[in-house]
């Protein structure tokens, strides 16, 4: 397990922080913490996400590897419920959901997002939750 | 505060598997969670990093904006045993550390690390750990 | 001790949501969770405020008995962490930092503040925390 | 999540000390923590209700918007339990319960009571506990 | 260690409901819960106390042994804090406080006290907290 | 909710140490944490019994009230798995189990035990557990 | 309950420190943490596992008692998933799974494995948690 | 971090139970949970040990390596209080109090003991508890 008061941080580029903001707070659910002129920062499933303005850095076309990032849910509802969101919320899939490694032990449950800057995130959730790492 | 079953993921490119886990495991004190022809898994600070043999999106110099990860300390311990761990096995440093937006209530201390391909992780430490999102 | 899932909800009018926004979570570090044509919400120090837009119900002049919210901390280096971050970003004090009930079991630090739409905030720190209730 | 041991504050006018006893301890099942002759404090769903004595401050009838509070619980057997006791202890309903932003991903139950002093209270539950900010 | 959501239950006598809640409530610092005809009902530390009105199974002297509860806190800032809120509320103290199995690893410091019905209460914090059993 | 890390403390008569070893470790399922020549302590449910010989204030006859202790769980399946034990283990039944304040908010299992010194103990399970104290 | 932040150590025999890794970190689903000429430590379900390069102490034949080890586990699907990875990663079962003590309060569940060195590990879940010490 | 309410299981060989118990209960400060014709169970330091009656099994001479079992504390204050525990109820040292790996990033403290059935113990508290796997 983690420490709940450590908070992980992951820094991406954004060609533009006003639809970051939509992306992460009106849509996947982050909460918006700090903007500053250059980057925003957001409480991401309770770590730290920020976003900083390089569009430079943002890539032309989304990959899914090897670069992304997001959240091991512990929990199967977990899952569902963020299933549930995008769905309502209508948020591009990139791809899945599906299921990975099946009929292994480390089977699991996938989804691929994309954000508004081409930034790939991945939401798993494990059968057994031990495996999650 | 976060969950403590959950775990945040990130996916980074590396040249080669073998230089990751003594990098991550023997170095940065992660524990090796799984490893696949293609990919290795560590538990790193409680959550999971994925280094995928990817070779080609390895980038040739190592650039700290806008892509990195990390960890932020919620206590000035944490931070301060990270240096110690990084000063006796001789982690490259990239930067720092430094005091960042100091004399505002954000404040904190910074390290930023290199991995052997050269991928930037940050490490930070606020005043005030409410503030760390 | 309350439990760690569950959130208090307090709702108060705003004149302006973005005010609102500007001062809550640029001003005292809260997180902002939603935002809709009449209302915005917060993540306020792990509880939840809500904003509503009603100038009408807006008072003209703060008042800070008997209507106002905020937080009891239980470990003083919180509530002088709130105090540091009021005095780097010039939040507008009502009244205090002040000792209440001195020479009494339930003595305690506060702070009174108020938000641009005349909302009465304050901060408590008893020094016997199985007082705070 | 939010720490569990510090206490949410907040401060509401009563006409009278007793009858604020009787529905919050004896109805809504609040603790009685602390009494003084302006002042009665509760230990309400683990936070920090204070009642004080100010009949000039009590509206004449109860409104439900903008000003209330109450308690969004992470769980929906908490809330079917609060139900429960409403009805068993003929609480008076303001409204509901009803089902809010329904079709939306942060859907939510929710009731308002009023209390005798004509304040308002609301108990919510998200069916994503994560958007109850 | 135990369960934070079970509460330990404590049942004994009273000569006057009124009285228990004047020392319990004012006194002590335990929150009223429940009121019944015969019996009241506390959040004591945490954990149920309940007082049931029985004048006939109040003892006539307060006697230590074998016959006592009460609280051994882990932490020694809380017993001292328990110290100061015996002395501003001059609450009585039937021996202590005191220093038992002196020079032993289940050194303790100790005090009891006694309430209006010759109940007695100790409260105890051992050096090792390992040993509080 | 109670502080883990603390210990509700009570203490017994016993006409026979061994004898109350024998019941409370080797029937209840509680933990020998000490003994001495005139008593002996236990992990109750994670908190602390003490049992003192004292042959003389052992009562002739279990009484139920005004005096007894035991466990209020939170959870129906851990009252379930007590009853299981009684009965496994043949351990005497004083009362019960019963339904108390049926039909109310506060409606509880309960069942009464009688030591061998006839110290009565009662174990209780609320449907609502915010109203076990 | 047993703290978070401590670990149980266990230290066992190893013939061959690869032949560890690939038993406990790709069979059972530990994570690598360190490793030395003469030994390697594991993250073992929370715990610390060290295996000590020590042929000459490995035992010819596998016998399971009275030496062993393992994790005793509080939530019967924790056991189900762990009988699952056996299934699928076909790690040798020594014996069971089985049930133990059956009809008594402390009957559980349990399977022995055996490791590449001969050493004996158990696997248990009982029926009531309180008991499975 | 370890699950608070699994339990790890370790399983020793003893020549005599009643020895076991005077050593691990009144010595090292465990608890007796059960107790059986061959074999004794202990809540030690909130996991679970087991000594079997097996005096065949019982080593001659104690032997450090490579087998032995005991904690690995978080804090420093835990295992100073063990250190005091040994004195003041003089266990038998096998060696140490001693700093391992100094000078290093994984430099901690430990102290091995052995119990009446020659089975080594060691207790050890990293300078950086992130290392203590």
């Amino acid at each position: 397990m983690r420490d709940t008061r450590d908070a992980f941080h992951v820094a991406i580029p954004t060609h533009d922080l006003d639809t970051a903001v939509e992306y992460y707070v009106f849509g996947l659910g982050a909460r918006l913490a700090r903007r500053y002129p250059d980057r925003v920062t957001f409480d991401f499933f309770g770590d730290q996400l920020v976003c900083h303005l390089d569009p430079a850095a943002v890539v032309p076309e989304p990959v899914a590897y090897p670069r992304h990032f997001g959240v091991s849910f512990a929990r199967p509802e977990d899952f569902d419920r963020l299933l549930t969101l995008i769905e309502h919320r209508k948020l591009p899939v990139f791809s899945g959901p599906a299921l990975r490694f099946e009929g292994t032990a480390e089977q699991h449950r996938t989804i691929f997002l994309v954000d508004p800057s081409n930034n790939i995130l991945e939401f798993k959730q494990y059968e057994d939750p031990r495996l999650q790492f």
